[in-house]
């Protein structure tokens, strides 16, 4: 994927939009490498998305800018040899920080983790070990308002574009989710929308679910109802304690976690209202 | 399986109650196949589920009886050779409906469909050609009493001994359910407690999920909250519409319910609250 | 889907044919509704794959062929109204078949069944009872040769584009399968490579494995070894005879064949030498 | 799972055995927890696997050995409380040795690790900041038996009673397999047995698989040949290259090592000739 561009663009739908920006593209002498193309039906219009993936050269970019903006087309280009920065926030448990951490540094996907951020300290010595900076930031009731300020701070300290929440435990401020808005990503410890809020391990061990879940979606003001992004289950049966649950979702919600991060960082993921397209 | 009895039994966890089983059972010669065992830990005290597979012979059935009834255990022993008579109950998608038939036909569970009864005409043909008598029973709103009371009658005129609802779409009242009592089994378009009541594909479709379900379970007063016995889910994408979401689940729906419909009719599930224990 | 052309095309990749073909359609006014494209990426040179779903008009067919045939690409354009005429070949088990005219039935998929060829009896009835025309052709050793030219002779009185064997279980030979060149499907009951041959499930059943399994392929000279359309499995264990893993894995193959049958006469299928891309 | 037995038996089946244990447990006031009863129907003769969990007391132990050695049972007792002394041998590639350290680091599983051991020193690091012993032990064509005396004393040194292979890419002598005799857990990176030997998901892409897999199995003398514990696959597509499968079947390899562990520590795997039961 090295020297690539990446377009993600939507708009209205209209005859001829891809072949306004395909032909822009070889216009450059630049060749498509991929083309993701989604047309959302709609009651009233249809809306269109797109992916693009093409060379690198030195006029593409530039033309390719203007003609989107003298078209009222929503876009993005993005270079594909540059990792997403990112903050990874966490709280006492480890599993879903260290596949994160460990799949950043087998280079799994184009992401550069800048810096740990915790209202904990038991997991300093990993991330320092890994040779990553590590932040305590203390969260109390009174402190939420200065805690969150501090871990902007922080991000923006590092030029951070991506916050993931790898089991942060601390419910966000709206102020905080709108500063950092569609940046922030969570991995929810239950197949959404079942089990919304508190211990859904728990929830689910009481209702006598036989599959149990993880949810990763982005951040919203309305808690657990923010656009998913990706979503799993793994079977349990009459046998799993609420702990049992625990156990054996943890796997499930690093992995679900993993796979929304690398579409993100990878620029696969376009939210529409409160869904996502993810053009995985 | 043939020529064994199948056991289900439950009671407090006492020490010894295994031993008491499994030596009644040697004490007649007769061998044991098979043997579950499960200890549901409890706050005030555990509860012990066991399933039991064994030779039949002329004593055995007799003596553990009487030992299980001297000791205050519930208990059931069913002959395995005895399939389980089954009326179906449906509306007018025929998919959960013929799968049931169709493995039925192919001997694929212990199961003898007596009837089928409908609200709708437009399975009639499959079914007769199937071999298999077809019962139309209306249902208005003023004639739900009327219509249960119609379906109770055939059912017991065959002698049924479950209820399958392979997509009938009409609410049961609480004394028909109360009549069958954990004796209906129901499939749901949906991974409860997801989605519960009308429409759960347009309501999966609203939230952007990214995986769709169907959950089979007993039947109780309260809609959708009755004890599962299995569920399942198959991966959608942000291209699929509701319609799509529907016609995909189709699929999950009938294998659902039935792998719940096998597993009662196996006698391998037991209802402890409102949670099953499934010795699968 | 309705009023929609479908192309497949495929060429040496180069700079511009999305530009080309795009930009044609767009001259006709047309719109695309669907655009999937895959590069890939060989030694030598790459190799553009891509499948286009756009409006029907008067011009666009005319001059999109004029176009693609003046600059080398291979390629063909469907109507997306027009159902593939479909004949299913079976042998004795009649689960395959009957998931497939179910779904038909159902309009799951863009297929006219035409017919349906056995070499025995016993599906008749319930072919017949759908309304769908048997033939029965004996094989026999010496008839090898016979047996085929007649089921060609069917094939061709009905005017069929797709020859689906649903648990067909008789090898055809070479001259059979080049005369219908990648116009057979077929479900073998393993996960290929594994178990090649005769009885998979014995097989299975003897090494000893955890899960169980189903493709659906291209049917080509070497047994078992054409282009892969779809697989799938199941999981099973210690517990599982030879025969329970073949009555389990019958569902996976229904829905292995019935996903690949799907997306065949959806257009979404290229065959890439011995592999498949598939615009799922 | 604290103070108990875990007691894994296995002999002819006949009438009483579960009698006879149960009985014996009983007497010692002993309560049972779990009971796992499994009959193996052979041509000859049936065989019966059990694991049963219980209560220790001061006689139970001595008094079931007693009994089990008089009848020639094959049987063994573990202490649930002890945890299964184990060394990881890995060569370069971090992912299988990372999930179970971590894992076992949360105490997900019954195991100690007592080391690490490598023909690679990249992983040191890592290792060694876990605060686990990590030996080098080079190996090279002419010092194979060598260093596989070297390992053997390492082991011993720790009263090691498994050797996990979590990606250790040397190929072990009949020797050295026999002398840790079912004592080895290897993972295969294919769906065994589909692309033994060599580079399997350069096989796998070759094939134009549509799923791949891992495959977690005790070490016998013929290569990817022994009795399997546990398997898994995971999706994969055209886009997929050889590397993509590696990078995404990466992950399948270490939760499928991981279950085969736990299984394996849990006291849940008995082995049958060249397959295993899996009471999990």
């Amino acid at each position: 994927m090295n020297n690539h561009y990446i377009l993600l663009a939507d708009c209205k739908d209209e005859i001829g939009i891809t072949s306004l920006i395909s032909t822009t593209i070889k216009n450059t002498n630049s060749n498509i490498f991929h083309l993701d193309h989604y047309t959302d039906v709609q009651e009233n219009e249809n809306h269109l998305y797109l992916r693009i993936v093409f060379d690198q050269n030195d006029e593409v970019k530039g033309l390719l800018e203007k003609e989107l903006n003298s078209r009222n087309i929503h876009f993005k280009i993005y270079d594909a040899n540059t990792k997403v920065k990112t903050a990874l926030l966490v709280s006492k448990e480890d599993h879903a920080l260290s596949e994160i951490m460990l799949r950043a540094n087998r280079q799994e996907f184009p992401i550069e983790i800048s810096c740990v951020i915790s209202n904990h300290e038991n997991n300093r010595k990993f991330v320092e070990d890994m040779g990553i900076p590590f932040h305590h930031v203390e969260v109390t009731k009174d402190t939420k308002r200065q805690s969150e300020e501090e871990i902007t701070e922080i991000c923006e300290g590092y030029g951070v574009d991506l916050l993931v929440l790898a089991k942060y435990m601390q419910i966000l401020s709206p102020e905080f989710v709108d500063r950092h808005h569609l940046k922030i990503i969570n991995i929810h410890h239950s197949f959404l929308p079942s089990f919304i809020g508190a211990n859904p391990y728990k929830q689910a061990y009481t209702r006598g679910v036989k599959l149990i879940g993880a949810t990763s979606h982005y951040v919203t003001e309305d808690l657990d109802a923010g656009p998913i992004i990706e979503q799993d289950v793994v079977r349990v049966n009459h046998r799993y304690t609420a702990q049992d649950m625990k156990n054996t979702g943890r796997h499930v919600e690093s992995e679900v976690l993993a796979r929304a991060v690398r579409w993100h960082c990878e620029h696969k993921v376009i939210v529409n209202g409160n869904k996502t397209i993810v053009f995985s």
